[in-house]
């Protein structure tokens, strides 16, 4: 992957990848349109010229072609390692919201996030995916560690959450434009709530209850 | 509103108020069903047992129902003025994670980040929603700069979008579960950015750029 990728269809290089490359645009189409709900093996292998089998052996199911499709879009987004925390996070957040400049990507976000809202397989599929790129940014947060620009014990997963989730809020909750300072500012954010020690993971006793049980907790209404 | 308000519909106590309430239950049940395009003013008052002319005069439009509805939902969450940022911060957080925790109140959400992905209309009452409520939040941010708790020029945007970010982020994007630590997670964080001067509003100059200008800026491909 891809300087020459084009936004709107999957195109990696090279002769052996060219199932990939039909698989992947034939479920980006199916999911572009909104129809997660009818993608099935059959229909991708018949809309990619390919046979079933082919898809069973390579990736298993759909939800394994969709994971593979994410992860190709999500590709484009380099994890940075400068040496410096404060410039990785710019540099991740300015990548997540300059994939997202694409109206294509914005689409295949929207589709995705409608896909996990209304099936247990979509959502599922989106879980799996985010999880899979928190694991990828923990190098970042570790490394920072290690140099002593974060405390020990600082949650990847938090850090994450923090330098990407107001991206993620301008496009999907507040429908705001993705001003370049948004990454920025958004990098800068985590960058001092980190040093802080404000993402430290804490004992379970602290995380025990879950959602549900916040339920009680409503001391202001 | 409404101690006795129950998850599921909407209603205000009182003899005058019986009108919105079977309007705003009305249209609470179309998005619920994921009928947003399909909402009209006849709709409505036929499903509520009103003239469309009473819609009319006290709501406009589909798009002022609908503004109210959110409007009466997001009530839930008090804005706090405790005297400390911090404080309040926390209160905020922990308001909007618990409204969540009702799944009720997490399906309008998805109902509605849906109707502003598909729908122009949906966009506009999504945007002017979020874009209200944050004005709300003004004083806040702007009582906490007076104490000189934050920098002079802190941009209530940016706090309001720090602080609650990350629990949509959860809902939507990691389907993550809302554990309570969370919500004090993010408003310490955004507490510590605030204090930085993170969120200091830059000049003009600095958010020139729309999303479509950040398109040019890929530099780490």
């Amino acid at each position: 992957m891809t300087q020459q990728q084009a936004h709107g269809s999957i195109r990696p290089g090279g002769r052996t990848a060219r199932t990939r490359t039909a698989v992947l645009d034939a479920a980006l189409e199916k999911l572009g349109a909104g129809q997660y709900a009818e993608l099935t093996v059959e229909g991708l292998a018949a809309r990619a010229g390919v046979h079933p089998s082919t898809i069973r052996r390579r990736w298993g199911s759909v939800h394994g072609v969709v994971l593979d499709l994410f992860d190709h879009i999500a590709g484009e987004i380099r994890i940075p390692d400068t040496g410096s925390l404060r410039e990785d996070l710019r540099r991740l957040a300015e990548g997540i919201l300059t994939l997202y400049t694409s109206a294509q990507h914005r689409n295949t976000l929207f589709r995705m996030v409608a896909a996990a809202t209304a099936h247990p397989e979509g959502e599922r599929t989106v879980r799996d995916f985010f999880a899979a790129r928190t694991r990828q940014v923990s190098g970042m947060v570790r490394h920072a560690a290690a140099r002593g620009e974060i405390p020990p014990g600082t949650d990847v997963l938090a850090v994450v959450e923090a330098v990407s989730a107001p991206i993620y809020y301008r496009l999907l909750i507040s429908r705001q434009p993705l001003e370049p300072g948004v990454a920025r500012r958004t990098a800068d954010a985590t960058y001092h709530a980190a040093r802080a020690g404000t993402f430290i993971r804490r004992r379970p006793a602290a995380a025990e209850s879950s959602a549900g049980g916040a339920r009680g907790r409503k001391t202001f209404r």
